[in-house]
């Protein structure tokens, strides 16, 4: 058993919402593996090869979808980078949630989420997060509340090979990592906690 | 020139959210045809053809972007029937404004637009409406304030085939529509309007 | 130490955003007495007494904010009742918040918080609950995400005596108390849980 | 008749949402008073003296209620400075648009108005006005989407005396003004506008 009072690791699945190769938020997903706390992995998922989110045809889903949701299904807590388009996520990322949502099995519901997001702007994806806050408290998530991580000017704050190399930031994400790890455990627990 | 003081039609161009064949937003927006005003003419474009949004891949446009984006540049007006899935707009709504607001041409600022939905449940997409305010605000589209559609309970207003039989929702679309042609000739007009 | 873990009783402030003698958001928010799960007690606090934020006498605060305030620090858990004027919160229910929300105590921060509402509208308040969550989760108070209680056509669920006679909506606000209940104790432990 | 094709001026009223006697949003109004564009006349409205909404009390409505209904009334347009509080404005601007929004008048319905905000932070009010555009637009009055007003660091383009010292900040002042006389034209045209 380790720190953190799981048996084993608290398996993290990492969601980036932008298709981009040299996407910012990308890149800050996968600089949080340097950062991670002891007792937590991380994996990532890609959302390119998912379709369009159609409700004709999720009897079955799609192989691509089915194993997208059994990804998230098998994780104990997701971290999504969101980009912000246009004051809101992204279609690719919304896309992703609406295949996730969906019922039998509801991946979604329940699971504790860590959101952050990255922006060549002075607001850091402020608007993004809020929509995503939104989505995720619908489908039955559990968001970490804080801290928020809004990374402003992402132009300076990476590499051009995009290490994350701005120490504040990374201070930030370590953070999120750290409270994601004691949230994880704090939600999730099967039973109701014993305090007294 | 006709009542609404355009020489020719105001031509709208209508969009829905959802790709489902047998969709009550698709087939709210279609129900739209028999309730127009004189001098307004409507048309649709279909999203399923639009590829996810990459912005490594719009130089140039992929060719089904590049018509969608000309389609709108060639409306005077927008009309948007947007599902609500998990509390927002669909992904394919959100990818689809994301290719419309590119620069260079960036279709949607200045746009006149009506929004509406239809949803099985209570609310009738009034969150997804929120969001699709906001996305729609930030691209400088000029979205109408009022009324607000908001069809609730789909399944007893619709008839089997599609067709719009309630007549207190197909009086609220009538309206939506008057207003539009009359929002469409105030915000678009090329100059300030002589009001003494 | 009851079935809940507490050595004490879990004590819930419940705080109203009307300000109406007759509030249909007050007597839901009474209702919730004779719903309360074993180990939680609730008592109210009005917030008619409460003058309008102004920063520049905030040292020290006015006698009855200073009140308010030790209030919300020494309950273990708040339970909001909102109503929705225009589309989001009360005034009255912002100007509390924003009192409550300042240094030096914060006592809104990291507070556990069930909300609910009631309209006489088809909504339920869904629109000021969105807001709410937002400013909520701004202060870094914990907001429980389930269950959902919006209380729509309010004059259909509550005799006029104010009783809240719907058994249907009395088994949503007990199944929120009980939810309450189990995250108070969940989001509130000094320490990492051991789950192993 | 003056360049904006108004006989007379455009009246508008000057609405912030802080009660602080150095409250940057209050500088920002005043400030407009220099960069108004001809034809244009800016007085203020103070939220001091107005008590909290309480629907009991609104027949009649108190004198200083009844009195801020009619200047809103008696204004072409109105121009909302509005602070950012906990994410949302300040319940002493929502309590003011309350009071505003009743019926039977109904003095928001309708109205051109431009918002703005200052804050010392970051984010310039963003959240803020994401809040005020939904609760404006839900009472019908017909917010001017662009140019965007959001002053971030306010402390550094302010004088200590309150006067506005920022060229750029001065800069999109003037357009929201001059944008604000255009979008007050058309929308309050009181008829179809011929546009052939």
């Amino acid at each position: 058993m380790n720190s953190y009072g799981y048996e084993n690791s608290i398996r993290v699945l990492g969601i980036s919402g932008s298709l981009r190769n040299k996407s910012y938020n990308t890149a800050l997903l996968h600089s949080a593996v340097s950062l991670l706390p002891p007792g937590m992995t991380l994996e990532f998922v890609d959302l390119s090869s998912l379709p369009m989110f159609n409700l004709d045809e999720e009897k079955p889903f799609p192989a691509e979808v089915e194993e997208f949701r059994q990804r998230i299904t098998q994780a104990d807590a997701l971290l999504i980078a969101t980009p912000e388009y246009n004051a809101s996520i992204t279609g690719v990322l919304k896309n992703a949630l609406d295949w996730a949502s969906r019922p039998p099995a509801q991946p979604l519901n329940g699971k504790p989420v860590a959101i952050m997001g990255a922006s060549t702007g002075n607001f850091g994806t402020l608007r993004a997060q809020l929509h995503l806050r939104q989505v995720l408290t619908h489908v039955g998530a559990l968001t970490l509340p804080k801290p928020e991580v809004l990374v402003a000017r992402a132009g300076q704050v990476f590499a051009p090979d995009g290490d994350l190399v701005d120490e504040v930031v990374r201070g930030f994400l370590r953070e999120l990592l750290v409270s994601l790890a004691d949230w994880t455990q704090r939600v999730s627990a099967p039973y109701a906690v014993e305090m007294g």
